[in-house]
């Protein structure tokens, strides 16, 4: 039997956009003698839809536009994900669904058992639980095919990768037991480092234990802070991936399932895989929203010039314009790097001084200044700068129409080392969920990929410095990053408390004290902009923290 | 039997802090000879206590703290939230709970059977739900009580109210009909204009259906943006309010239960209760997060003077201070009337001009904006003044760690007629949630209260203006504020379609143009600060939209 793989990128909320892609799909699968086309979950709504599945138009525009796919069902049979009125009585009044389309009409609906609701997902405040499993039979060619159809989620509740069974049901098991012998999963899967092996692995370990194939369709694209990588696959009974779509990118796979491979792409390797991710992200973010480039503050350092590079590999090196904005503490060689980097990559780059600026702002300040008491930090007085150049980018912003990109990296987002709406000042955070150690290996891997130092060798090498006053380094007030990623790892990402984190062999205090600066930052990143989420836990929607609270 | 309210105001996370508080309620219940003493929902860890519940050390904390109180209940029955590990093998694995606490002992734990997941509730996120219903026996004076226990939520399925059931089950009707003549509630139930009456007509509804009384304890103060409005109350079996605790305060009420009536604090009408809410969610915020005093920047308009007025009634005049920043559009009455209004609340006033800065700005600026296209709106430079005072009032409170409270109110963030980095700067927005009309009804109020113009009248009468251009009115650029207002309420508030607003008797161009700047403003809001919550609807955790999306 011939399945398409429709592995497509839709627009949340572009119910008539994503309409068409599926149409387009829809047309493709049936030229190319496909008998069965699956796309991926919530497709003609866009996932994750948030609050709009609140609005009643969009909700009966997705609906209508089903009923106008299911009509060009006519020599196929169409599995498509849609947002469901729910027919029962009691609940939220609607369900996360798939059609199975077939002779011009939706012959039959599945809606979504386990509805995720941790870290980023929010499910269970939108979405009604199905409560019935949906096999159909597809006839190919003399044979009968029983198909099972789940929804992401479903496929895992699995107690060994998990440690214990979140939910109480297992929807694939309960296909199985209706006599499924291939499964089809709908998907909007996202990305994080290390994902599709963790995915391969689980869903092998699931097909292995019933004995039936896989066709997984999952979405690709960005969609704010979630990146989707697409990856879609086949996998046969035995468990092994035989046929694999491209991640990162739209993709159109044919294979003759159950027991026929196909295409398989390579998935990248890590590094790669984080790059990729977030040059969709960003173009996907930026072009999503209207906007054709981008505007990023160039201070020479090792951030500013690594987004920069993934803006002009992402959008092209006429979108990215460089700014830099040196004060009376930047030293020569930061204005030198920014220009080389400008250079070597081929976007525009204007400077911006903000000496008299930031000299006059200082002035405007001493009276009220002079009464502080003797003795307080010059924190005040190094913000200042950081805030000129956030309200510079901002004008050039709203004055040419590009839109800010802030630099921040997560090491320095996750202890506060960063000036709200100053550096921090941006309509998307490229590198808010990657940690400074993992920035270098981002920057060293791409001078590898280009073969030469297209990030000037310099950025690589110098001591990280924020540069907000004379001779300043971020070791100053920081643990060296190798050290300090390790903790953030541990107490940010795995939750960790400080004591687990201690008899992991690090320094009491320096461990307390980075905890202690993680806490009290949050309210600097409850201000931040959206970042894209590449680590098994962001700041930002998959991670929600009190801010007038007491911990420790 | 004596019943004693226990409403608390506890910090998130704080347990030994909680614990403490709950100490002292359980002694003073029992000074006073009470032999029920009953606790909010969550006391000990505190609500919403969002993704601290992961912290496993606090968890633990919670658990011994509430063994540590239940030693303490010889004498005395005590009901208290706490956060339970879910004994059932599959689930999250926690459970929001309240224990009954007698002879020296956790006696029973009923597990909250309804978890609110919609507008700012997570609790599906966080919490396995209870599948059993709590009745346990008190005898008093030769006669037993049978009390069923709930928490907050469970008393709310009705669909009388909700128009559809929202949960299959009904938690106060399963303890009825095991026998309960006596329903105790655990409550964290935000504050929003008009809640107590529809909550009261919501309880009385459910009581009467059942004909058993009621006791309700809820919690107070201010977590973030939710406001807890306290006024736990008691209802007889005929669905009439027997004893109400204060709104907005700390309180401790005993009654004679189930028959005998007791202390009836008034509940503040819709005005007064929206200017309590936002003092009680202005202090709160303060305090708990450590600091003592404010910083607002004062323009001479309305929205910074009401801000001013709460923020000098919930804190004490010395602890604010405020701050005019004039530019060159700046109007000579804007100063006098800010100077005017710190005189009349007796808080700090400074002057800090931003001519020199904005002068100087624009000329750092200069060189790059000559590449605009001609005809370029001059909203750059407008902004340009606002991200001044921003950084300015930052400095400030860097420099003498006072919290910057932003003054925006909710029409403004709704339509973005509001800059990012500038005026929305700050750690707490006061009225980010209080519309344009209510700003003025509050004023007026404030007014009326003092029995003289503590707001100076011109500030209440003259034409809003952002005084960012030559001449600018608001007006210029939005509609009138009645009109606008009344769109936002049905747009906003209740997700009306355009349509459905346009039927409601607006002009067609004024909706859509309305919406679509709503719509437009999404990412601003994405990093506004904390806003406090009085509506039905607020912008922050209750409204989670995307920004890369398309729709309208």
């Amino acid at each position: 039997m011939k399945v398409a793989l429709a592995q497509i990128n839709t627009i949340v909320g572009d119910i008539s956009g994503n309409c068409e892609k599926v149409l387009h799909g829809l047309r493709r699968a049936v030229g190319e003698g496909a008998e069965v086309v699956v796309f991926p979950e919530l497709a003609l709504f866009g996932y994750p839809p948030k609050d709009l599945v609140y609005r009643k138009t969009l909700l009966d525009r997705n609906i209508e536009s089903l009923a106008h796919v299911a009509q060009a069902c006519v020599n196929i049979t169409a599995l498509i994900g849609f947002v469901q009125r729910d027919p029962s009585e009691t609940g939220k009044g609607i369900r996360n669904a798939a059609a199975v389309c077939r002779g011009g009409k939706v012959e039959a609906v599945y809606a979504k058992m386990l509805l995720p609701t941790y870290d980023v997902f929010d499910e269970a405040r939108y979405f009604d639980p199905g409560v019935e499993p949906l096999t159909f039979e597809q006839r190919s060619r003399g044979r009968t095919h029983v198909v099972g159809v789940t929804i992401c989620e479903d496929l895992w509740n699995n107690t060994q990768f998990e440690g214990r069974a979140v939910y109480g049901v297992d929807p694939i098991k309960l296909t199985s037991s209706r006599g499924a012998n291939l499964f089809v999963n709908l998907s909007a899967s996202p990305y994080r480092a290390g994902v599709n092996a963790e995915r391969e692995a689980l869903f092998s370990t699931q097909v292995k234990a019933l004995g039936v194939p896989l066709v997984y369709v999952n979405q690709v694209g960005g969609h704010d802070d979630l990146l989707f990588d697409g990856a879609s696959l086949v996998m046969n009974a035995r468990g092994e991936t035989v046929a694999r779509a491209k991640a990162f990118a739209e993709d159109f796979l044919i294979v003759e399932a159950p027991e026929g491979s196909g295409r398989l792409e390579p998935y990248p390797d890590r590094i790669e895989s984080i790059r990729q991710a977030l040059m969709l992200g960003l173009r996907d973010y930026l072009h999503k929203c209207g906007f054709d480039s981008v505007l990023i503050g160039l201070s020479g350092g090792i951030d500013s010039a690594l987004v920069a590079v993934l803006a002009a590999d992402a959008l092209g090196p006429d979108h990215v314009y460089g700014v830099a904005m040196p004060s009376r503490y930047s030293s020569v060689h930061s204005l030198e790097d920014a220009e080389r980097l400008a250079e070597n990559l081929g976007i525009h780059f204007q400077v911006v001084s903000i000496k008299d600026a930031h000299r006059v702002m200082e002035q405007s300040v001493e009276p009220v200044f002079a009464e502080a008491p003797p003795g307080s930090t010059t924190l005040a007085e190094e913000n200042l700068q950081a805030r000129i150049r956030g309200n510079i980018l901002m004008a050039l912003s709203n004055k040419f129409g590009r839109l800010v990109l802030a630099t921040g990296n997560k090491s320095e987002w996750a202890v506060g080392y960063c000036t709200l709406y100053g550096d921090m000042c941006g309509g998307l955070a490229v590198l808010s969920d990657v940690p400074k150690s993992a920035v270098y290996e981002l920057a060293r891997h791409i001078n590898t990929l280009t073969g030469y130092d297209r990030i000037p060798d310099r950025v690589l090498t110098k001591a990280p410095s924020a540069e907000l006053r004379e001779n300043q380094t971020d070791q100053d007030t920081l643990p060296p990053y190798d050290i300090l990623d390790a903790i953030l790892e541990a107490y940010v990402e795995r939750e960790a408390s400080i004591e687990e984190v201690i008899a992991q062999g690090f320094d009491r205090a320096v461990v307390e004290r980075v905890a202690r600066m993680v806490d009290l930052s949050e309210y600097k990143r409850k201000q931040a902009p959206v970042g894209l989420k590449v680590t098994s836990r962001a700041f930002g929607t998959g991670r929600r923290m009190p801010i007038a609270a007491r911990f420790g």
